[in-house]
């Protein structure tokens, strides 16, 4: 309320006006000086547009680089709106398996012999898995992108969520050239706004991406992109998400502890070090889809594996979001859960 | 600063966490209020969906409605970012005439023979002409379209802003089942906060608008949504639009009289009742492009006319816009331009 306050006062009318299409260049300053100072980076605010979401930025990329049958590397599984917004241009997918470690090289090697246009990867605590790329595959990933006419994109709206261990360099961002950074101030100030961002150091590709972005919306909604970056300005953010971290780490630990207690040993997940989410394997041949009307029934919702995979159905996997409830809720839902995983 | 106080205190994170893709149900339904009071529509909230500015609505169209090659009838000229917005689909615009009565009755016919799927018009102070199709011209047009199995998107940013003369209907809205109304709060609240509005009766199209719209931002900003309705349910927008309308009347007259006054007799211009534009036509094969660099000079700018056409370069016509300046501004630029075409 003070910056809204201290934001119509300052800059009145232009606050409610029409504006440009790359976004204010306050905020696109702000998110280069802290990315060059966080990751090293050389950015200024030519190479960053700001968009309505992150999940905007995936449509225009899918506008612009993708005509029908144009094949795209996305992680199995991976985030379903990434899926939904790619598919407006008829792609083929190729998915590479995701694991502990990250993308399994062999088969992204296997995927590049295709015609691809882009790579689409969330190195950091991924949706839907909340797995994290190691440092030696991100060595590996960028080894085989480098020199390839091949466009990497690192969507990375949780990377800032590390509540364990230690912050891994970006695979392409200051070292592919047409490497695309996504960002979105969602997950740390409010994603109500839908405000997010593209970086990259392609300023042609960030041109047509621009264009596009002008027939989409003309602009993303100034009022907001005043308002955080006032916020932003005139609070400590890092404080801020230190605060989330602190909870959500507490909610993630409570939610194992409660798959320990409560689940059959069958039952697999995921150990995040930051991020939103796990994800549990079920045996073989159970269905998380077929689960989750009984599982609404006692009040307690997940999102089945289907939607995270290109043409599979009936996954034996599902995911789960720790930052929305408090521990005991938490652990009551694992408990019914796990009730309905004994009878099965 | 009222409602943007109001709405915090009220609702709390609500206006700042993610919300539904069809848009705030308490801005739907004043929506709905709204045009069945003005325009005897039976409108629910389920009628509607918020899109981020009227602009994401034209993309959402496309991207529902239109294959690489099919059909859309457009006025000559229209709006400059409706084609950019449809281009991406790749579709083939049949361009028809616009007159000083409205959309050519015997072109629209003959456009329709080809694979149309939807016609796009501005009966309303169209952008760029300023024109509005006549209560005559309506009958003509909604006649040839029943029954058709084609949409008529009925874009209506300004209509709210008629300075001279009566109402007239709709051709489409609450008669022809399959047809979709635009409106936006651009142009009588606030044009920043990117939000406008999809109308239809067909709630089939609606769905698949809807998902198309999840994968493009997920929803429009909810703050802007919830800050917008308290605006509106708590000041008289009325009373606001009477405002604004007396100036852009006397703006539109300001330049008129300016034109009559310092423009040569061979340019002829359109006489809008509302609106924010008017159009000029220059002698045939006076480029109004290569006018343009040289009124810039002279700090005047003006829209070209090539951008609202299909494949038509160097036009001899130009849009002007009298909302954004104060009558002696408005003069003074006139003078100015008339220089310049006296010259020519």
């Amino acid at each position: 309320m003070e910056s809204m306050n201290r934001i119509v006062k300052t800059y009145g009318s232009s606050v409610f006006q029409y504006s440009i299409t790359a976004g204010l260049p306050e905020l696109r300053q702000y998110i280069a000086d802290r990315y060059n100072r966080i990751f090293g980076l050389t950015l200024t605010p030519d190479n960053i547009i700001i968009t309505t979401g992150s999940q905007q930025a995936l449509d225009l990329i899918g506008k612009v680089m993708l005509d029908k049958g144009d094949g795209v590397i996305i992680e199995k599984p991976t985030y379903l709106a990434a899926i939904q917004a790619f598919s407006m241009q008829q792609p083929v997918f190729y998915p590479v398996e995701l694991t502990e470690e990250g993308m399994e090289p062999e088969q992204l090697e296997k995927a590049l012999q295709n015609p691809v246009k882009f790579i689409y990867a969330i190195p950091d605590f991924q949706n839907p898995t909340g797995l994290t790329y190691s440092a030696e595959n991100r060595k590996q990933v960028y080894e085989i992108l480098k020199g390839k006419d091949v466009v990497l994109i690192e969507d990375d709206p949780y990377g800032e969520l590390r509540f364990d261990g230690e912050r891994l360099p970006y695979i392409g961002a200051g070292k592919l050239p047409n490497s695309i950074l996504l960002g979105t101030f969602s997950k740390t100030v409010t994603p109500g706004m839908r405000t997010g961002f593209i970086i990259s150091e392609n300023k042609e590709l960030l041109k047509c991406i621009s264009v596009a972005k002008e027939a989409c919306d003309l602009h993303t909604n100034i009022f907001s992109q005043y308002l955080i970056w006032d916020y932003l300005t005139n609070n400590d953010l890092d404080m801020h998400i230190a605060k989330i971290k602190v909870l959500y780490q507490k909610q993630a630990q409570a939610m194992m502890d409660a798959m320990d207690r409560y689940f059959p040993s069958t039952v697999k997940y995921t150990k995040p070090h930051g991020g939103m989410f796990l994800w549990i394997t079920l045996p073989k041949g159970v269905s998380a889809m077929s689960l989750f009307p009984r599982a609404l029934e006692k009040k307690v919702a997940f999102v089945p594996g289907d939607p995270f995979y290109i043409g599979i159905e009936n996954a034996n996997t599902m995911r789960l979001n720790y930052t929305n409830a408090d521990c005991e809720t938490i652990e009551e839902g694992i408990r019914r859960l796990g009730e309905l995983l004994k009878e099965l």
